[in-house]
């Protein structure tokens, strides 16, 4: 029965870093398709949105079968219901970059966001790739070192993303208020899909060490 | 055995109803301090976000508690399961009461939105109040026609999201980047409020009534 459990707990992970793989995929396209106004990889970030979700959902139905049917407690409780939760941010990360790349299609064949503002997008872009990959190699190694850099380069999107807000907000801006909306919009979702990526990586963290202390719930 | 665990699941819905107050509280003070720009008011709603983190953390460890000591299946085990993510959304609710409130801190003694779209974010401040109030009632009550009416009024909330946007980017709009920073993300606020309660209403739809078709996940 517990080498059945560890299978299943195994066949959960895998199924994790298969969705956590997509949602890397679907931010670089979002992103390239943000950064140069490509319609045709913003469709496919939104047609893949609905992969994701389907995966994610089977996982929850796989997460529960193993509640009904193993009856874990202790950790592996913990563990298993870790999974509904980071299978549930997984899916948000997944609309977050469909939203990115739906911005890019609604403004084609305009960039979304003004020249002084693209190296600032850019940026934030290239981030949020980067902690969706440090992300899927947490779930795929468990090192909790990557939990650590994810959650510093959350650290520099904020920044960036106040940055935005300074920007739009100063003497010096130009943009139209269709810039302004997007850029506060464009901002925003980066912002909110870093998070996502910290709240995954404390419940990893958690999970691996047993420290609770900085996550924020099972 | 049994009868514990209808009482525990009593205790569940009980807590559930209290978040869910406090969450209506908290919409209407945030509304009231965004209409007004009622600082004090604001304040007491990041206060009290606080409050509602805390209880969404102790009703989720008492869910997996009843989840290890009573190892329910099939639909009980869906209750219980249903019970972390209705929890998560409610925290959430909080959180987007809050992110209102704080446009009116920042934009103190100003108005957050200029004249013309005063009138709008009354109607979907009063919209997310009436969803809030009427979530808490559908999780006290478990009448399914609630969660009908929250579907309409959400629908409602979104067509003045989209008037927002055309308000913003219509040749009228004579509003400051700071403005339309603001609009936008109250607009973004509102909407994400009532989706939360819709996505929350659907799940004891399904609870209530076995009916998983338009439910999206436990």
């Amino acid at each position: 029965m517990r080498d059945v459990f560890q299978q299943e707990l195994r066949e959960v992970q895998d199924r994790l870093v298969e969705i956590a793989e997509l949602v890397v995929i679907s931010i670089e396209n979002a992103t390239t398709a943000f950064n140069e106004s490509d319609v045709r990889l913003a469709d496919e970030v939104i047609a893949d949105d609905d992969r994701i979700d389907t995966l994610a959902l089977a996982l929850d139905e796989l997460a529960i079968e193993i509640l009904a049917r193993q009856q874990p407690v202790a950790r592996d409780l913990r563990i298993v219901v870790s999974t509904l939760r980071i299978s549930a941010s997984l899916e948000r990360m997944g609309d977050l970059a469909e939203h990115i790349a739906q911005l890019a299609r609604y403004r084609f064949p305009e960039k979304v966001v003004p020249a002084s503002l693209r190296p600032t997008f850019t940026e934030m872009g290239r981030l949020d790739v980067e902690i969706a990959r440090k992300l899927a190699d947490l779930l795929r190694t468990q090192d909790v070192d990557l939990a650590e850099a994810i959650r510093t380069e959350d650290d520099r999107v904020d920044e960036l993303h106040a940055g935005v807000f300074a920007e739009v907000l100063g003497a010096s801006w130009k943009g139209e208020a269709s810039d302004t909306v997007d850029a506060t919009l464009a901002s925003r979702y980066h912002e909110r899909f870093a998070d996502h990526a910290v709240s995954i990586a404390k419940k990893v963290r958690y999970l691996a060490t047993g420290d609770w202390s900085s996550s924020d719930g099972a």
